[in-house]
Protein backbone atom coordinates (compact mmCIF):
# COMPACT_ATOMS: atom_id res chain seq x y z
CA UNK A 1 0.00 0.00 0.00
CA UNK A 2 1.30 3.49 -0.50
CA UNK A 3 1.34 5.80 2.24
CA UNK A 4 0.23 9.60 1.65
CA UNK A 5 3.62 11.54 0.62
CA UNK A 6 3.18 13.65 3.85
CA UNK A 7 3.14 10.42 6.00
CA UNK A 8 5.93 8.79 4.30
CA UNK A 9 7.65 11.86 4.17
CA UNK A 10 7.81 12.20 8.35
CA UNK A 11 7.95 8.49 8.87
CA UNK A 12 11.23 9.14 6.99
CA UNK A 13 12.61 11.81 8.71
CA UNK A 14 11.84 9.87 12.05
CA UNK A 15 13.52 6.82 11.03
CA UNK A 16 16.42 9.27 10.21
CA UNK A 17 16.95 9.89 14.49
CA UNK A 18 18.93 7.46 16.29
CA UNK A 19 17.15 4.83 17.67
CA UNK A 20 14.28 4.87 15.87
CA UNK A 21 13.15 2.42 13.42
CA UNK A 22 10.54 1.76 10.81
CA UNK A 23 7.71 0.96 13.23
CA UNK A 24 8.61 3.30 15.82
CA UNK A 25 8.86 6.12 13.01
CA UNK A 26 4.79 5.27 11.83
CA UNK A 27 3.77 5.14 15.27
CA UNK A 28 5.09 8.53 16.06
CA UNK A 29 3.98 10.13 13.13
CA UNK A 30 0.31 8.99 13.54
CA UNK A 31 0.48 9.81 16.98
CA UNK A 32 1.04 13.33 15.47
CA UNK A 33 -1.66 12.77 13.20
CA UNK A 34 -4.27 12.20 16.10
CA UNK A 35 -3.36 15.52 17.93
CA UNK A 36 -4.85 18.60 16.79
CA UNK A 37 -3.12 20.93 14.09
CA UNK A 38 -1.84 23.56 16.61
CA UNK A 39 0.21 21.18 18.70
CA UNK A 40 1.79 19.27 15.44
CA UNK A 41 2.39 23.06 13.99
CA UNK A 42 4.15 23.99 17.66
CA UNK A 43 6.28 20.64 17.23
CA UNK A 44 7.12 21.80 13.48
CA UNK A 45 8.04 25.07 14.39
CA UNK A 46 9.89 24.24 17.82
CA UNK A 47 12.15 21.66 15.05
CA UNK A 48 12.37 24.61 12.44
CA UNK A 49 13.48 27.08 15.21
CA UNK A 50 15.81 24.58 16.44
CA UNK A 51 19.24 25.94 15.19
CA UNK A 52 17.98 29.16 14.20
CA UNK A 53 18.84 31.52 17.27
CA UNK A 54 21.80 29.09 18.05
CA UNK A 55 25.49 29.52 17.98
CA UNK A 56 29.00 27.76 19.77
CA UNK A 57 30.41 29.81 22.32
CA UNK A 58 33.41 31.02 21.03
CA UNK A 59 35.52 30.12 24.20
CA UNK A 60 34.10 26.59 25.39
CA UNK A 61 32.00 25.71 22.31
CA UNK A 62 29.18 25.08 24.07
CA UNK A 63 25.35 25.45 22.42
CA UNK A 64 23.84 29.43 23.45
CA UNK A 65 21.69 31.63 22.76
CA UNK A 66 24.38 34.46 23.76
CA UNK A 67 27.96 35.30 22.77
CA UNK A 68 29.48 34.32 24.94
CA UNK A 69 27.35 31.71 26.84
CA UNK A 70 25.89 31.74 29.98
CA UNK A 71 28.09 29.91 31.57
CA UNK A 72 31.28 31.47 30.73
CA UNK A 73 30.21 34.90 31.32
CA UNK A 74 29.25 33.62 34.70
CA UNK A 75 31.70 35.40 37.14
CA UNK A 76 29.80 33.45 39.98
CA UNK A 77 31.39 30.18 38.57
CA UNK A 78 34.58 28.84 39.63
CA UNK A 79 36.81 30.04 37.37
CA UNK A 80 39.69 28.11 38.38
CA UNK A 81 38.36 24.53 37.02
CA UNK A 82 37.46 23.58 33.30
CA UNK A 83 35.92 20.56 32.37
CA UNK A 84 36.71 18.99 29.27
CA UNK A 85 33.54 17.05 27.58
CA UNK A 86 33.06 15.48 24.20
CA UNK A 87 29.81 16.95 23.18
CA UNK A 88 27.27 20.23 24.84
CA UNK A 89 24.53 17.16 25.75
CA UNK A 90 27.42 15.92 28.61
CA UNK A 91 27.01 19.16 30.16
CA UNK A 92 23.84 19.12 31.05
CA UNK A 93 24.60 16.28 32.67
CA UNK A 94 27.30 17.16 34.44
CA UNK A 95 25.32 20.17 35.23
CA UNK A 96 22.82 17.99 37.19
CA UNK A 97 25.94 17.31 39.82
CA UNK A 98 26.30 20.45 41.16
CA UNK A 99 30.08 20.71 39.50
CA UNK A 100 30.51 24.99 38.77
CA UNK A 101 33.36 25.02 36.98
CA UNK A 102 33.61 26.07 33.55
CA UNK A 103 33.72 23.40 30.76
CA UNK A 104 35.00 23.13 27.24
CA UNK A 105 33.22 21.46 24.48
CA UNK A 106 35.64 19.06 22.51
CA UNK A 107 33.01 18.33 19.73
CA UNK A 108 33.60 14.54 19.44
CA UNK A 109 36.71 12.51 20.20
CA UNK A 110 39.22 11.21 18.34
CA UNK A 111 38.59 8.41 16.35
CA UNK A 112 40.60 7.27 13.00
CA UNK A 113 38.31 4.69 12.42
CA UNK A 114 35.70 7.69 11.44
CA UNK A 115 38.78 9.80 10.54
CA UNK A 116 38.03 12.53 13.34
CA UNK A 117 41.52 13.40 14.46
CA UNK A 118 42.65 15.99 17.31
CA UNK A 119 42.71 18.52 14.31
CA UNK A 120 38.89 18.34 13.89
CA UNK A 121 38.14 18.88 17.96
CA UNK A 122 38.09 22.31 20.19
CA UNK A 123 41.64 20.95 21.25
CA UNK A 124 43.69 23.80 20.58
CA UNK A 125 41.79 26.34 21.32
CA UNK A 126 41.68 24.66 25.05
CA UNK A 127 45.03 24.60 25.06
CA UNK A 128 45.94 28.77 24.58
CA UNK A 129 42.51 28.79 26.72
CA UNK A 130 44.76 27.66 29.46
CA UNK A 131 47.76 29.27 28.23
CA UNK A 132 46.05 32.72 28.41
CA UNK A 133 44.78 31.75 31.78
CA UNK A 134 47.22 30.23 33.35
CA UNK A 135 47.46 32.08 36.67
CA UNK A 136 43.74 31.50 37.01
CA UNK A 137 43.35 28.10 36.09
CA UNK A 138 44.48 25.56 38.21
CA UNK A 139 42.94 22.38 37.19
CA UNK A 140 42.05 20.32 34.27
CA UNK A 141 39.08 17.94 34.06
CA UNK A 142 39.07 15.45 31.61
CA UNK A 143 35.14 14.04 31.15
CA UNK A 144 35.94 12.37 27.69
CA UNK A 145 33.34 9.38 27.54
CA UNK A 146 35.41 6.36 29.30
CA UNK A 147 35.06 4.89 25.78
CA UNK A 148 37.98 3.65 23.41
CA UNK A 149 37.80 7.39 21.61
CA UNK A 150 37.36 9.02 24.99
CA UNK A 151 40.20 7.71 26.36
CA UNK A 152 42.01 8.30 23.56
CA UNK A 153 41.22 12.03 23.65
CA UNK A 154 41.69 12.04 27.38
CA UNK A 155 45.42 11.00 26.97
CA UNK A 156 45.84 13.48 23.92
CA UNK A 157 44.54 16.84 26.38
CA UNK A 158 46.74 15.17 28.78
CA UNK A 159 49.98 15.41 26.54
CA UNK A 160 48.93 18.61 24.91
CA UNK A 161 48.57 20.45 28.42
CA UNK A 162 51.74 18.93 29.49
CA UNK A 163 53.54 19.82 26.47
CA UNK A 164 52.36 23.39 27.20
CA UNK A 165 53.36 23.58 30.47
CA UNK A 166 57.40 22.26 29.45
CA UNK A 167 56.91 25.29 26.97
CA UNK A 168 55.63 27.47 29.24
CA UNK A 169 57.89 26.97 32.66
CA UNK A 170 55.97 30.61 34.32
CA UNK A 171 52.85 29.03 33.54
CA UNK A 172 51.40 27.73 37.04
CA UNK A 173 51.16 23.79 37.75
CA UNK A 174 47.84 22.84 36.21
CA UNK A 175 46.29 19.57 38.29
CA UNK A 176 44.48 17.88 35.29
CA UNK A 177 42.62 14.64 36.74
CA UNK A 178 40.32 12.01 34.96
CA UNK A 179 37.04 11.27 36.12
CA UNK A 180 36.55 8.04 37.68
CA UNK A 181 35.69 4.76 35.84
CA UNK A 182 32.99 3.76 38.21
CA UNK A 183 31.37 4.50 35.07
CA UNK A 184 30.66 1.06 32.79
CA UNK A 185 33.76 0.74 30.55
CA UNK A 186 31.84 1.07 27.03
CA UNK A 187 29.32 3.10 28.35
CA UNK A 188 28.40 6.89 27.32
CA UNK A 189 28.17 9.85 29.55
CA UNK A 190 25.12 11.35 28.44
CA UNK A 191 23.05 7.91 29.48
CA UNK A 192 24.56 8.10 33.24
CA UNK A 193 22.50 8.74 35.77
CA UNK A 194 23.09 11.19 38.46
CA UNK A 195 24.68 9.46 41.30
CA UNK A 196 27.24 7.84 39.34
CA UNK A 197 28.12 10.97 38.05
CA UNK A 198 28.81 12.53 41.40
CA UNK A 199 30.42 9.40 42.39
CA UNK A 200 32.91 9.37 39.24
CA UNK A 201 33.37 13.32 39.84
CA UNK A 202 34.33 12.90 43.52
CA UNK A 203 37.11 9.84 42.64
CA UNK A 204 38.69 11.95 39.84
CA UNK A 205 42.32 11.01 40.41
CA UNK A 206 45.53 12.99 39.39
CA UNK A 207 47.13 11.98 36.29
CA UNK B 1 21.86 24.82 34.34
CA UNK B 2 18.83 26.64 31.92
CA UNK B 3 19.44 25.49 28.80
CA UNK B 4 18.59 27.78 25.56
CA UNK B 5 14.97 28.13 24.67
CA UNK B 6 14.37 26.93 21.69
CA UNK B 7 16.52 23.96 22.66
CA UNK B 8 14.48 23.57 25.72
CA UNK B 9 11.36 23.62 23.46
CA UNK B 10 12.05 20.84 21.24
CA UNK B 11 12.99 18.66 23.73
CA UNK B 12 9.42 19.51 25.65
CA UNK B 13 8.06 18.12 22.50
CA UNK B 14 9.60 15.29 21.91
CA UNK B 15 8.82 14.53 25.44
CA UNK B 16 5.01 14.51 24.27
CA UNK B 17 5.34 11.50 21.99
CA UNK B 18 4.69 7.88 23.31
CA UNK B 19 7.68 5.83 24.36
CA UNK B 20 10.08 9.07 24.21
CA UNK B 21 11.41 10.04 28.20
CA UNK B 22 13.69 13.49 28.84
CA UNK B 23 16.95 11.44 28.00
CA UNK B 24 15.76 10.56 24.70
CA UNK B 25 14.18 14.11 24.01
CA UNK B 26 17.28 15.40 24.96
CA UNK B 27 19.04 13.24 22.80
CA UNK B 28 17.42 13.64 20.09
CA UNK B 29 17.18 17.07 20.27
CA UNK B 30 21.13 17.35 20.06
CA UNK B 31 21.64 14.81 17.83
CA UNK B 32 19.27 17.12 15.48
CA UNK B 33 21.62 19.92 16.18
CA UNK B 34 24.79 18.45 14.76
CA UNK B 35 22.67 17.98 11.64
CA UNK B 36 23.51 20.62 8.73
CA UNK B 37 20.82 23.43 9.00
CA UNK B 38 18.99 21.88 5.99
CA UNK B 39 18.21 18.64 7.11
CA UNK B 40 16.60 20.14 10.38
CA UNK B 41 14.39 22.46 8.11
CA UNK B 42 13.46 18.92 6.43
CA UNK B 43 12.23 17.17 9.34
CA UNK B 44 10.25 20.67 10.91
CA UNK B 45 8.68 21.10 7.80
CA UNK B 46 7.83 17.33 7.64
CA UNK B 47 6.14 17.73 10.90
CA UNK B 48 4.44 21.14 9.91
CA UNK B 49 2.92 19.80 6.23
CA UNK B 50 1.73 16.42 7.87
CA UNK B 51 -1.93 17.21 8.67
CA UNK B 52 -2.45 20.26 5.67
CA UNK B 53 -2.40 17.99 2.90
CA UNK B 54 -4.38 15.02 4.69
CA UNK B 55 -8.14 14.42 5.37
CA UNK B 56 -10.32 11.53 6.30
CA UNK B 57 -11.95 9.09 3.43
CA UNK B 58 -15.44 9.76 3.80
CA UNK B 59 -15.98 5.87 3.23
CA UNK B 60 -13.50 4.22 5.53
CA UNK B 61 -12.09 6.55 7.36
CA UNK B 62 -8.63 5.94 6.27
CA UNK B 63 -6.20 8.71 6.11
CA UNK B 64 -5.75 10.00 2.68
CA UNK B 65 -4.45 12.70 0.32
CA UNK B 66 -7.43 11.89 -2.06
CA UNK B 67 -11.16 11.93 -1.57
CA UNK B 68 -12.30 9.12 -1.49
CA UNK B 69 -8.72 7.12 -0.27
CA UNK B 70 -6.80 5.57 -2.98
CA UNK B 71 -8.37 2.01 -1.45
CA UNK B 72 -11.70 2.80 -1.64
CA UNK B 73 -11.04 4.13 -5.29
CA UNK B 74 -9.18 1.09 -6.66
CA UNK B 75 -11.31 -0.75 -8.22
CA UNK B 76 -8.75 -3.86 -8.64
CA UNK B 77 -9.25 -4.26 -4.96
CA UNK B 78 -12.18 -7.26 -3.27
CA UNK B 79 -14.95 -5.39 -2.93
CA UNK B 80 -16.71 -7.97 -1.27
CA UNK B 81 -14.78 -7.86 1.76
CA UNK B 82 -14.62 -5.19 4.61
CA UNK B 83 -11.85 -5.19 7.45
CA UNK B 84 -12.92 -3.51 10.37
CA UNK B 85 -9.61 -1.90 12.15
CA UNK B 86 -9.03 0.33 15.30
CA UNK B 87 -6.61 2.91 13.82
CA UNK B 88 -5.54 4.07 10.33
CA UNK B 89 -1.98 2.57 11.53
CA UNK B 90 -3.52 -1.14 11.33
CA UNK B 91 -3.90 -0.60 7.77
CA UNK B 92 -0.12 -0.66 7.00
CA UNK B 93 0.28 -3.83 9.35
CA UNK B 94 -2.73 -5.50 7.17
CA UNK B 95 -1.59 -4.60 4.12
CA UNK B 96 1.61 -6.41 4.50
CA UNK B 97 0.01 -9.26 4.76
CA UNK B 98 -1.26 -9.00 0.86
CA UNK B 99 -4.97 -8.72 2.09
CA UNK B 100 -6.32 -6.59 -0.89
CA UNK B 101 -10.24 -6.02 0.42
CA UNK B 102 -11.30 -2.80 1.55
CA UNK B 103 -11.16 -1.36 5.17
CA UNK B 104 -13.30 0.80 7.69
CA UNK B 105 -11.28 2.42 10.15
CA UNK B 106 -13.51 3.21 13.71
CA UNK B 107 -11.15 5.48 14.66
CA UNK B 108 -10.61 3.96 18.56
CA UNK B 109 -12.07 1.44 20.12
CA UNK B 110 -14.64 1.98 23.25
CA UNK B 111 -13.65 2.61 26.20
CA UNK B 112 -15.84 3.14 28.26
CA UNK B 113 -13.24 4.14 31.06
CA UNK B 114 -11.82 6.85 29.24
CA UNK B 115 -15.15 8.00 28.10
CA UNK B 116 -15.46 6.64 24.76
CA UNK B 117 -18.73 5.00 23.61
CA UNK B 118 -19.93 3.61 20.32
CA UNK B 119 -21.36 7.05 19.04
CA UNK B 120 -17.50 8.38 19.65
CA UNK B 121 -16.16 5.67 16.43
CA UNK B 122 -17.50 5.35 12.99
CA UNK B 123 -19.49 2.78 13.72
CA UNK B 124 -22.80 4.16 12.35
CA UNK B 125 -20.90 4.96 9.06
CA UNK B 126 -20.14 1.28 8.51
CA UNK B 127 -23.68 0.31 8.91
CA UNK B 128 -24.75 2.19 6.65
CA UNK B 129 -22.08 1.63 4.25
CA UNK B 130 -23.20 -2.20 4.92
CA UNK B 131 -27.04 -1.54 4.12
CA UNK B 132 -26.24 0.54 1.32
CA UNK B 133 -23.59 -2.16 -0.53
CA UNK B 134 -25.50 -5.20 1.05
CA UNK B 135 -25.47 -6.65 -2.56
CA UNK B 136 -21.52 -6.32 -2.60
CA UNK B 137 -20.29 -7.35 0.62
CA UNK B 138 -20.09 -11.11 1.27
CA UNK B 139 -18.00 -10.65 4.42
CA UNK B 140 -16.77 -8.42 7.36
CA UNK B 141 -13.29 -9.08 8.88
CA UNK B 142 -13.56 -7.60 13.05
CA UNK B 143 -9.47 -6.82 13.63
CA UNK B 144 -10.01 -4.66 16.52
CA UNK B 145 -7.14 -5.39 19.04
CA UNK B 146 -7.30 -8.54 20.67
CA UNK B 147 -7.70 -6.49 23.94
CA UNK B 148 -9.95 -5.45 26.67
CA UNK B 149 -11.33 -2.57 24.43
CA UNK B 150 -11.05 -4.13 21.21
CA UNK B 151 -13.11 -7.35 21.83
CA UNK B 152 -15.52 -5.09 23.10
CA UNK B 153 -15.84 -3.14 20.09
CA UNK B 154 -15.62 -6.66 18.13
CA UNK B 155 -18.83 -7.51 19.98
CA UNK B 156 -20.53 -4.42 19.57
CA UNK B 157 -19.89 -4.02 15.53
CA UNK B 158 -21.39 -7.69 15.17
CA UNK B 159 -24.62 -7.09 17.16
CA UNK B 160 -25.47 -3.99 15.08
CA UNK B 161 -24.76 -5.75 11.96
CA UNK B 162 -26.89 -8.62 12.86
CA UNK B 163 -29.80 -6.22 14.20
CA UNK B 164 -29.05 -4.32 10.44
CA UNK B 165 -29.32 -7.86 9.24
CA UNK B 166 -32.94 -8.60 11.10
CA UNK B 167 -33.85 -5.15 9.75
CA UNK B 168 -33.18 -5.90 6.04
CA UNK B 169 -34.67 -9.07 5.57
CA UNK B 170 -33.32 -8.46 1.56
CA UNK B 171 -29.96 -8.43 2.88
CA UNK B 172 -27.79 -10.92 1.81
CA UNK B 173 -26.12 -13.01 4.57
CA UNK B 174 -22.68 -11.42 5.04
CA UNK B 175 -20.25 -13.37 7.06
CA UNK B 176 -18.60 -12.13 10.07
CA UNK B 177 -15.31 -13.12 11.33
CA UNK B 178 -12.48 -12.10 13.72
CA UNK B 179 -9.18 -12.48 13.48
CA UNK B 180 -7.74 -15.25 15.10
CA UNK B 181 -6.38 -15.00 18.42
CA UNK B 182 -3.32 -17.46 19.29
CA UNK B 183 0.40 -17.84 19.86
CA UNK B 184 2.29 -14.91 18.07
CA UNK B 185 4.37 -16.32 15.14
CA UNK B 186 8.41 -16.88 16.37
CA UNK B 187 6.48 -16.71 19.75
CA UNK B 188 7.36 -19.19 22.71
CA UNK B 189 4.72 -21.21 24.28
CA UNK B 190 6.32 -21.37 27.91
CA UNK B 191 5.67 -17.20 27.85
CA UNK B 192 2.12 -17.21 26.55
CA UNK B 193 -0.35 -16.00 29.10
CA UNK B 194 -3.33 -18.41 29.72
CA UNK B 195 -5.47 -16.35 27.76
CA UNK B 196 -3.32 -16.33 24.29
CA UNK B 197 -2.98 -19.51 25.20
CA UNK B 198 -6.72 -20.70 25.82
CA UNK B 199 -7.55 -19.11 22.29
CA UNK B 200 -4.68 -20.81 20.92
CA UNK B 201 -6.37 -24.33 22.05
CA UNK B 202 -9.60 -22.91 20.87
CA UNK B 203 -8.38 -21.63 17.34
CA UNK B 204 -6.56 -24.90 16.67
CA UNK B 205 -6.82 -26.01 13.11
CA UNK B 206 -7.21 -29.87 11.93
CA UNK B 207 -4.19 -30.56 9.32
Amino acid sequence: MKLPESLDNLIEQFEKLPGIGPKSAARLTFHLLAKPDEEVEQFGRAVSDLKKKLKYCSICFNISESEPCEICSDSQRNQSIICVVEEPLDIISLAKTGYDGLYHVLGGAISPMNGIGPEHLNIESLISRIGKNGDKIEEVILATDPSLEGEASAMYVLQQINKLQEQQSKLKKIKITRIARGLPVGGDLEYADEMTLSRALEGRKEY
